[in-house]
């Protein structure tokens, strides 16, 4: 295959992927090819492809699912993110052929996206250059190739972000959960606690929130009620945001 | 000059220059050689330069100013930005020179940057490709080259999102100004008329305003006080948006 012919040369797609899972907040990385470190899934974008639909075939390669909420988020654009010495490691560790080795010398830049999944609908699937694929803890990232590091670090800011002033939930949460369950996952994302009663009269005068007439049943505590996010109203917050302050 | 050698590949950037002047939204646009089309600042990108270094390097050329409020805003992907056509029109009417064909018929990304000035610091210089460069109201751009039409669409969109949740006057307004000068600003960017008493409540709120012990003379009306940002203030601001609502 030659790589020069079949994409477009100097840059990639690297793709953040967010699932909550055990009240914490985890993204899935690669573990590469005999090395100690590990990666964001990305790829190359082919010719005939536009941007956002590389990464969305990246995602769906790496999760086997589609459909996903998917933003781009930042350009990374540093002459120096990459040398020689890395690409050097890479064919030493025979994680590229050395055929590839002028293609992978060149200057990359790379578009970051960042894509909300429901933990459970995800089957990992590392690519060709990586051994696993896994859910790991954003308060446990291992070491990590090249950026990487900064990447999800950006990629974190730009979904606190997107939480100041729109809905976020409903791609990250099975369909029915409690109040409770919102609230630690706003929590968890912000890096904050949120004052309980508070955080259930905002996110109730929304009106994004369907209650439904289920509790949650096995708790030591009295059965909390289920909710779920209304699909029209959620939709409409998504495109026009929260109030704003002007 | 070989382009090839000096730039690096299928990459461009462009800058949507936003000013504010007779209480307009005005943005920096290029009238092309021979063609009736204008277009948006923009430039390749040095194979040893960083990409934001680039958008640096254009606003520089084009507004002969430094220091500039200058943000990425998105990057536009798609495969068909571009064109044969477009490109034998720009060989046809001599904007580019013909040994520059291979280069110019290569698929182009782009990354969008916006950028925030002080209408009266810019003195606009036209580059090699255009005969004119000009302030030209948001409200009546002309026909333009490629999707340079939607890139300037996504960067309102941009800068409306910036107004929601920080501050922007500063870059935008000479040093001193009146409360209703400050307020037309935040209508002209929203598209919407404020209530005056609601937007001087808010916006002293935030604590980033001095009022000064001055006057604006010369209207109708009783002198308007004049008021300045705090820096200090400001900057805190820009970097904690106003406060949010979790």
């Amino acid at each position: 295959m030659d790589y020069f012919e079949l994409y477009h040369p100097g840059l990639s797609v690297d793709c953040v992927i967010f699932g909550f899972h055990d009240n914490e907040l985890k993204v899935l990385l690669l573990k590469m090819k005999n090395s100690k470190q590990w990666a964001v899934p990305g790829g190359f974008v082919k010719k005939q492809e536009d941007v956002d639909d590389a990464a969305i075939r990246v995602l769906k390669e790496r999760t086997n699912i589609e459909d996903i909420y998917l933003r781009q988020f930042h350009l990374f654009g540093q002459k120096n993110r990459s040398d020689d010495s890395y690409v050097d490691s890479l064919v030493q560790d025979h994680v590229i052929r050395e055929d590839m080795d002028s293609w992978f010398r060149q200057r990359f830049i790379t578009v970051g996206y960042f894509a909300l999944v429901e933990f459970s609908k995800v089957t990992p699937s590392p690519d060709q250059n990586s051994e696993r694929c896994e859910w790991v803890p954003l308060t446990n990232i291992p070491d990590l190739i090249l950026d990487h590091q900064e990447i999800i670090n950006e990629a974190l800011k730009a979904l606190r972000n997107k939480l100041r002033f729109g809905p976020v939930g409903k791609n990250l949460l099975p369909p029915k959960f409690t109040m409770t369950e919102l609230r630690t996952l706003y929590e968890t994302i912000l890096g904050e606690e949120l004052d309980r009663r508070n955080f259930q009269r905002k996110m109730l005068s929304f009106g994004i929130l369907d209650k439904l007439d289920e509790t949650r049943k096995g708790g030591a505590h009295k059965a909390p009620f289920l909710y779920s996010f209304n699909e029209e109203k959620y939709n409409q917050k998504l495109i026009k945001g929260f109030d704003t302050i002007w």
